[in-house]
């Protein structure tokens, strides 16, 4: 199931409810901590990063053992999330799953409940970035070869998509985002505008409007999601805006200029 | 400020403060309806399709002359939403905008609420397609150029992306989605796990999930979302599941395979 953001103001109903009626909760340290205090009388089972496999099978074995079992991710479980994980290890040991109210014999019942993404959260944030065509790209290449990942900045590069990059750095991963930086500089100007959030709507939330080229001077962490705007993308005071095309299709009057240049000087800077 | 789906279990508390707080609620026809249970002393301000930016115009006008408004989208506002066009009709005017905390004179407040985005609710019900990199692409083409929505396809093709298909279809476009097919067939097998999913979370709710090459047959509206997998999506019982590398690398006895092949009968169907 999915926490949303982090704050409780941003917990469906449905996911407060399942929270409440489970009795073991599942998840990532930091993201347990985030809802500590909606938790009463559950067993809580913690694990650090990289555990997500031993995560997933705890969550299994206590199902099958006729526990109620809160997964949690935080954001939404359905990107890049445990939503996935969990249905592929079931998958591999053979396991049938069906959703709460399915007919038939089944091992266990699963229900994937969405949340608010990371995405659409800092999307806010930051104004409407998100108004067209966007692609999320996760910079880990932990899991997935950096070709398969230049391959799809370049891709989403050349069809001028608003590009999502998720886990842009960690420690380890230090020159990556370096590289899909001067990837993007050969398809978009310099200037184009380039938001970043971190930990939207919890306590350390960060945001930051600046442009392509001043990227990578920026301070960013795994909990930082960056948004790239596409050929269309413009500076509003605090906001950054990617139209849609109602107003050059409606108002002779606006050309399409946005009124407020995107060179501005970034906020938070 | 957003919907989400449609049903109160998934409307963010935030949402449901803000639409209590507010003296006149703004929207499309249909998707008041979806909260008219939660309105009491709200005068409404209904309009059809297409009249967004009449739309719009009411919401600035109304909080000009000090009413609190709440302009709603269903799913996300901020994804195909009423976010960025509000955004840019304030821009077209000249007008100040801030956050209700900013400081210093403005000429109105604009708190953007995220939600439970289409694609999110959609992927739940479907089990987890969008667990690795995925692109967001609108068919409609009244006000993008068919050139540049066939440009995005082809590049999402290429990039191996989940590709996720908002607005198919409607009475007056009937060929785009057929144009479509045959474009990411041109980069993916026939077989290719394909999920359609309308009114998710709401009255007349429907999931399908059939292949690429038997996508034209079905049945879509203007309220379905198609989610098209990449080359390692598969069908796995009433799922589809696109993997992220997890078992690949940290379990041997995984060798990628799906251990349901994804040329088994569609739900649904």
């Amino acid at each position: 199931m999915s926490l949303g953001p982090g704050s409780a103001e941003y917990l469906a109903p449905r996911a407060r409810a399942a929270l409440a009626a489970s009795q073991v909760v599942v998840g990532y340290q930091t993201y347990v901590d985030l809802i500590a205090p909606l938790l009463t009388h559950q067993e809580v089972v913690a694990t650090g990063m990289k555990a997500e496999v031993k995560r997933c099978q705890a969550a299994i074995d206590r199902v099958r053992t006729g526990q109620d079992v809160a997964l949690v991710s935080s954001g939404d479980a359905g990107i890049y999330g445990m939503a996935g994980l969990i249905l592929e290890m079931c998958a591999a040991q053979g396991l049938k799953v069906g959703q709460a109210e399915a007919d038939g014999e089944v091992d266990l019942y699963l229900e994937v409940i969405p949340g608010v993404p990371a995405l659409a959260a800092g999307a806010a944030l930051l104004g409407a970035p998100l108004m067209h065509d966007f692609a999320a790209i996760s910079l880990s290449d932990l899991l997935t070869p950096w070709e398969v990942i230049e391959r799809r900045v370049a891709a989403a590069a050349e069809g001028d998509f608003v590009v999502v990059l998720y886990n842009p750095k960690s420690r380890k991963r230090d020159w990556q985002l370096q590289a899909v930086v001067e990837l993007l500089l050969r398809h978009r100007e310099p200037h184009t505008p380039v938001g970043l959030v971190s930990r939207a709507m919890r306590p350390g939330e960060e945001v930051v409007i600046t442009t392509l080229e001043n990227l990578p001077a920026q301070p960013v962490d795994m909990q930082t999601i960056i948004i790239v705007g596409n050929s269309q993308t413009f500076r509003y005071g605090d906001y950054m805006v990617t139209p849609r095309g109602y107003l050059a299709k409606y108002q002779v009057a606006n050309h399409g200029q946005p009124p407020v240049s995107a060179a501005d000087p970034p906020v938070g800077e």
